[in-house]
């Protein structure tokens, strides 16, 4: 995995053997979010295709990911912690957990919402090796995976007349700059909040970021969707509020990464893909509703994984909703890649002492012994 | 909570505000286990009386602490990551999560099986705030919380002939050192592995560390159990193998830490306290064993925290069984405390830039807006 290992300095060892280096403890590396901002930007392309890898990883069964783990608190119901542990394999393994917050109170402060560390760990030894600041690393693995549906979904569509952004944070700013780098800029550009501050101060960042197309602020999410040919659902809505297929006559591709945006009938009436099923059909998003509704799954086309092998091929003539969970495995895939990164790039300290004596706390060496 | 903090340097806000510490963004520290060694070293009384604290703080129902949660990979079979997240509530609140590994086959290399980082997160913001290296602090809560059972359990016995240590690892020494510490020195000690460099490994670190007390390094479980007044289980079995009560006629105080050493027969024929019914009736410990024998929880007596309140008081006269899950919020106090130390000690140094450019990521401010 071309990371320096710390050798347990231990006396008895000839220092000529040759110690694997599964055998060997990793040194401890901090990755605050300015190295992570510094190591990713510009690199939309490199790390859409990164997520892309990701997902077929996932695909292919070369990955762990079990359900996320929710830490709430009574005494501050809008607040909690969640935990994604997972297990990434193939050429560049690595095992780890997500560990984000999200205290919608923090706002009201002018501070973010959400902050987050990734801790990974090293497949050989179990041993961690660094610790990541991941709000960065979360917005943009949510973005990309935005760019590798729309890249895989988009195919066989001309290019968008139109993307709509419907909700206007964080998450809709890098999901922007991740569509901008597929390089099918579109005529122009919609934008639509329930706060016009939010909504302006958006449409101001495509302006001067952007590639010149018009940028248009809309007075409803309805106008907004009618009028687009790519939706990027983006919003913090807990309950569906676009309930109306009619809006969506003119087959639209959505990117419905807020995953509770859409009602039933919309989700009905399309063409339904997902990043996971299991994953996705939980905690009342709209496909899950659907479910409950329905009683089964029928109306899940298939998976990003079956796009991306060709064995689901997404209509143009229907409206087509992504609607991705978003995984653990691709926190930690491009969480590996910020380290490693990071490391060729001479930007890593490792953090002196960390592991602490690591002779005294070994034990002797003896087989099949229980201690 | 006496932490400084950040204050985002939002150019609209007059720095003449008052703004409340909760509504601020701590700084982020890694603290390195050389740190939390220093920190805790010799600081037994006080660490055993902080988790006892906790054990009150829990029993009163000011924490959070919900089930582990196991990482398990198909291709490591031995191998296991945890993860245990919880909150503690009173004066000195935090939340956060311990990310445990346990990789056996490392001990065949030198490395100790388990390594582990501890993340604190502020209560008020959801931010984290500290990484700490936390194999250390496992190990000291573990034998924090047998001491504090020590301590209440063996308060009307006399002070003990013998102490036995059934397993001689990283924990036994903890335990030991922790026991040492509460100021009733046994006439002397036994001790038995099923590894003899093991066991001789650790009855030389009793005669080096140790009061003076003869030590005996015995060939059986049997004879060590028959002979001890305390009996401190720190195995790493993973099915009972003390199966016969007759061995504890003699009414010993068994501090099993290991949870899986003893018999069905002899936990039915103990006084059994936990420090958490549902977490210690999982995983087929001893006492989940006993319980899926029963159909029932009859044979369990109480809790620690009862026998501190004084609410449940326990013979003289029976074999009495402690047997202590290890809770996630222990390890949440023993790292809060550590923090504290480190940071009153002038240890601690933030990490630069590791929650980046807040400004950028942060919202405008508006009340109610949906993004």
């Amino acid at each position: 995995m071309g990371r320096p290992l710390l050798r347990a300095g231990r006396p008895e060892q000839d220092p000529g053997d040759i110690v694997s280096e599964q055998t060997e403890v990793p040194p401890f590396c901090v990755v605050p979010g300015s190295t992570v901002h510094e190591v990713l930007d510009g690199r939309q392309t490199e790390i859409t295709d990164l997520v892309e890898a990701a997902y077929r990883l996932h695909g292919e069964g070369h990955t762990i990911n079990p359900p996320s783990y929710f830490l709430r608190f009574p005494d501050r119901p809008t607040a909690r912690i969640i935990a994604l542990p997972a297990s990434v394999g193939g050429g560049r393994p690595v095992d780890g957990i997500k560990w984000i917050s999200s205290f919608p109170s923090n706002l009201d402060h002018g501070i973010p919402r959400a902050s987050a560390v990734l801790i990974l760990n090293d497949p050989a030894t179990g041993y961690p090796y660094a610790c990541l600041e991941s709000s960065i690393i979360s917005a943009v693995r949510t973005a990309a995976s935005a760019a590798v549906a729309a890249r895989a979904l988009g195919e066989n569509r001309p290019a968008p007349g139109r993307v709509g952004y419907l909700g206007t944070g964080l998450i809709a700013r890098h999901v922007h700059s991740y569509l901008a780098a597929l390089g099918r800029a579109p005529r122009e550009y919609a934008v639509h909040d329930l706060s016009t501050e939010y909504a302006h101060g958006f449409a101001d960042h495509l302006r001067t970021t952007g590639d010149g197309s018009p940028v248009h602020v809309l007075d409803s999410a309805e106008e907004l969707v009618r009028s687009s040919d790519v939706v990027v659902c983006a919003t913090t809505a807990s309950t569906p509020h676009l309930l109306d297929p009619s809006w969506f006559a003119h087959h639209p591709l959505v990117l419905h990464v807020s995953l509770r945006d859409l009602g039933t009938d919309v989700i009905l009436d399309s063409f339904n893909v997902v990043d996971d099923v299991e994953h996705v059909l939980k905690a009342d998003t709209s496909v899950h509703l659907a479910e409950q509704r329905t009683g089964g799954r029928d109306f899940l086309d298939g998976t990003l994984y079956d796009v991306l092998t060709g064995a689901l091929k997404a209509p143009a003539d229907r409206t087509v909703v992504f609607s991705p969970f978003g995984l653990g495995v691709l926190d930690l895939t491009v969480g590996e890649h910020v380290h490693a990164r990071a490391q060729e790039g001479g930007l890593l300290r490792p953090v002196d002492g960390f592991f602490h004596d690591l002779d005294r706390h070994s034990a002797p060496r003896s087989k099949g012994g229980r201690r």
